[in-house]
């Protein structure tokens, strides 16, 4: 990683962010689900309101009948207010989210009754993950709809991407139900942030063969990845940032690893 | 798996499943975007009709504007019509579909300008597949929303879940880039198909500790699966068609950490 980004590249960088633009073609420009969809942000600030039992609820459906890999449903969630969180955790939701929902893969419910994937555990996580996280797009685009905004937090808990032991100990998980990700909600306290900056059309989708990345595309990017998070956070770099993540993804892997591999299978 | 489930469970498991709706509060029954959401289905069967270019440019902006951990976009789209489906992969699209879309858990791109994940493949693998997997989604919700259904199936090319070596190769994927489903796309040929059988709320939500699945519901929603699949199978059963999977999964497990574990790290 390029870590000397100067003054110049920084402020076109911050330009470019400000002007990117979800790619709608003009002919679907009113259709308001679609609106809802494209103009979805990760919020970080949210303000005081109680979001109301019916609207949570229904977030919560739309988790519910999300698509999955032969209707096996391979997920979990668990359901927080701010005084249950806290319980929990023993701090405040979030970024003083009003609700939070911690999104599980889980292969130990259907296990109970059907082994559909007998010893391979890595296509079992894999397809897991997947359907949880079809869920989990599933419900923040509910909330959307309801006008709530949420984030979703893959450092739950502390620092760290993915910290599996910690959550699965705090929520009484058994093998074979891993934590993915926190999603907080609440309504938002200012107009939505700026879009970050996304990959470029033609690095994202091919036709036929797939294309290799372009390097320089690929440092554009980069670098309106460094100047947007300097933009947004003075005291820290998004250098420093990866280093937290860095720093815990050694124990992150080998508390993965454990929990997918080192399930005895018959154990249930 | 209990094989044995009587003509008179399989009745009255059929009723239940047309039974199933989604239970959405009754103060937000007319929010047309939630109906989107709640009325979704997968979708196998289609008109012969065209998806117009604007429409399916539309479906995979959705994609590429998904929200995915630290912005990474570990993901490619593999995007094809009738046309270069037959000459990828020599047949129609499943199920005569006019569009398809291979999701590609993608950690090759990045890689090229920003290490993220020193030497933790899993970890690497799990959010890359986290994210893929939402993009999915919002590119599902985005077609509902324009009137086009569609179907994630997870053993696209032949039968088999993940089949990733054939994919990866037929598409020429470099290492790091697993396929994860392909979304097929067109219009509905026919009414929606019923909700298929859905884990009651107090299955998948819980409040505080995991709470252990209940065998009779879990055993109740069995029954309904192997009665809904035999409705729409008369010639096959859910439990032969696991079979399909489940011989073919030593060789996805096998194919899928060859895939993960064994790239050089420093091959990039």
């Amino acid at each position: 990683m390029n870590k000397k980004i100067g003054l110049s590249t920084g402020l076109r960088s911050l330009v470019q962010i400000l002007r990117g633009r979800p790619q709608v073609p003009a002919s679907l420009a009113d259709n308001a689900l679609l609106q809802v969809i494209f103009n979805r942000r990760s919020v970080r600030s949210f303000t005081r309101q109680d979001i109301p039992e019916d609207v949570f609820a229904a977030i919560l459906e739309a988790g519910r009948l999300a698509p999955s890999t032969v209707n096996l449903q391979t997920w979990s969630f668990a359901v927080f207010n701010g005084d249950t969180w806290r319980q929990t955790f023993n701090r405040s939701i979030p970024f003083h989210a009003n609700r939070a929902i911690i999104v599980i893969a889980d292969t130990y419910r259907d296990r109970q009754v059907l082994d559909v994937f007998p010893y391979s555990p890595l296509v079992e996580h894999t397809v897991a993950v997947m359907n949880a996280s079809l869920a989990a797009m599933n419900m923040n685009i509910a909330a959307e709809a309801l006008g709530v905004a949420s984030v979703m937090l893959s450092e739950t808990g502390r620092t760290g991407l993915l910290d599996v032991r910690y959550l699965s100990e705090k929520l009484c998980l058994p093998k074979g139900a891993v934590p993915l990700m926190t999603m907080v909600f609440g309504y938002p306290r200012w107009a939505y942030p700026p879009m970050p900056p996304k990959l470029p059309t033609d690095q994202v989708f091919f036709y036929g063969q797939y294309v290799p990345p372009q390097r320089e595309t690929m440092e554009t990017w980069l670098a309106q990845m460094v100047a947007g998070y300097k933009a947004g956070h003075l005291r820290s770099s998004f250098e420093d940032q990866l280093k937290v993540y860095q720093n815990k993804i050694g124990q992150a892997e080998a508390d993965l690893r454990e929990m997918i591999f080192n399930r005895d299978h018959n154990e249930n």
